[in-house]
């Protein structure tokens, strides 16, 4: 059998018995380093474990599925991915390889940001698509990211904005002389989304996002204790003024408040406001909750 | 601490490691029993868990708060939820009483059919907001979902449709003579879901959901063995005119396709299909899907 095991969001104590248990039968473990990024460190896992894991970055568990998959129709083997296995990546390439090659799958689900975005008081069904946000550079800034922004807003959705994160970047001089020297990993902050998002907004002009009118609610290590998990809410501007302590430690994500909010939402999140009575005007002036 | 506890989607295995912990640190331990069914017995919850479980109705968790509050600032107290916290239906209100009573509370995150969904093959990122469809009755057949879904629909969005559950009903007799006599659970099918999509469209005539050009996915214990995980797609007709035993057990979801959906998308999606070649022609002739 073919495990794909997700870890949910914070540490080991966050995988289910069920995920745990097929770990524990598995005669090989492969951790998936790419598309989030484990809060913990792959020795404590083991630890945890009490076996060796391999890790996949995600090349290998694109070009090398077949060495992940190999014997698993005969024993177990199990694909440990950060969050949900059908979270924001998706894995759905290695579990098409293992169907072609007739290896039974079972994926053991867990909490994603994707879901586990609604402790920020929002309700999830009043979400609309989601978006990543990438890294500007001088040359390059993507903002295809805004059109869908902008259909969320037209309808009063939320949205979900996940921010990048670069991993296995290498320096122009490493690149060039080919040397598989890799620089740190570099997570974007709030302040530096919501200044791409002003940015995007200023050379566009449809007033999508402003800075002193659109709310918005920066997460990070959601699930955490008290000392991890951050949730912030303010407008726009004040989110960008922050310093980048307040927002805790990577990964960081941003909700967009749609117009169609309900009062509860607001009250709910107002305990993690900059400015509580900011929000409250903000909310009750522009996003209409009257009931305020 | 007050914990409030998502066990995910299937049974006692799928709760973390951390939320095993908290209920094995509990001095009391509420199970709420409304918003989603377990698909296992309290009493094997109780023998898992090595301790006793008190049932909360959602009558309980919204009018007697303060009693599963009770004492919570000085010992450990545990609200387990099926699903995720912050999954269709939210757990905001006990929270913000626990928050007016100054008690520490701490979520702790599980999958919810809101990310589990993915495992149908259709992408998170590519969903619109969700919606709720009810049972109808001859005099009422609520149809504001048709708004949302057309929403989505334009937008070439996924809709995930979550369908209704009827739990401690009142026959009219028992009801009458004020009898706190309950009907069986009842949970809404695929085919009655599919049939009420299309009788609002016959009324509303808006050319939304057509019985045989809009794909969609049905889904049941999603995350279960291959025993009990469903997953069928196919046309509205297609999925109307199955047999009920196809869809598996209930909770049953569905997912509508939307137009930007990607070919990647059909083609995982399609070993799910009542009929792979139709379900491979209407995403290519009415979907756009030319690569497939």
């Amino acid at each position: 059998m073919f495990y794909v095991i997700g870890l949910g969001l914070c540490d080991e104590k966050d995988i289910s018995i069920r995920g745990l248990e097929a770990v524990k039968g598995a005669s090989r473990v492969y951790l998936e380093a790419y598309t989030s990024i484990l809060m913990i460190s792959q020795e404590r896992l083991e630890a945890f474990y009490e076996k060796p894991i391999i890790v996949a970055d995600r090349d290998m568990v694109e070009t090398q599925s077949d060495e992940i998959l190999k014997d698993a129709d005969k024993e177990d083997v199990a694909l440990l991915v950060v969050g949900d296995p059908f979270g924001a990546t998706t894995h759905t390439d290695i579990v098409l390889r293992a169907r072609a090659l007739g290896i039974p799958t079972r994926v053991i689900h867990n909490a994603s940001i994707m879901n586990a975005v609604g402790a920020c008081g929002l309700q999830l069904y009043n979400f609309g698509q989601t978006v990543s946000l990438v890294f500007f550079t001088e040359t390059w800034k993507p903002d295809s990211y805004y059109d869908r922004v902008k259909e969320n807003v037209k309808l009063g959705m939320h949205t979900l904005v996940l921010l990048d994160i670069k991993v296995k970047e290498q320096s122009e001089e490493n690149l060039a002389r080919g040397r598989k020297i890799y620089e740190p990993p570099r997570y974007m902050s709030i302040p530096t989304a919501v200044s791409q998002l002003l940015e995007t907004e200023a050379s566009r002009q449809e007033g999508i996002l402003e800075p002193e009118t659109t709310l918005a609610i920066a997460l990070s290590r959601v699930g955490g204790d008290s000392s991890q998990q951050k949730i912030v809410a303010g407008t726009l501007k004040e989110l960008l003024n922050q310093p980048v302590e307040v927002y805790g430690e990577p990964l960081h994500s941003l909700v967009i408040v749609g117009k169609r909010v309900h009062h509860l939402e607001i009250e709910y999140a107002e305990d993690y406001a900059v400015d509580k009575a900011s929000w409250r005007r903000v909310a009750k002036d522009m996003y209409k909750c009257t009931e305020l």
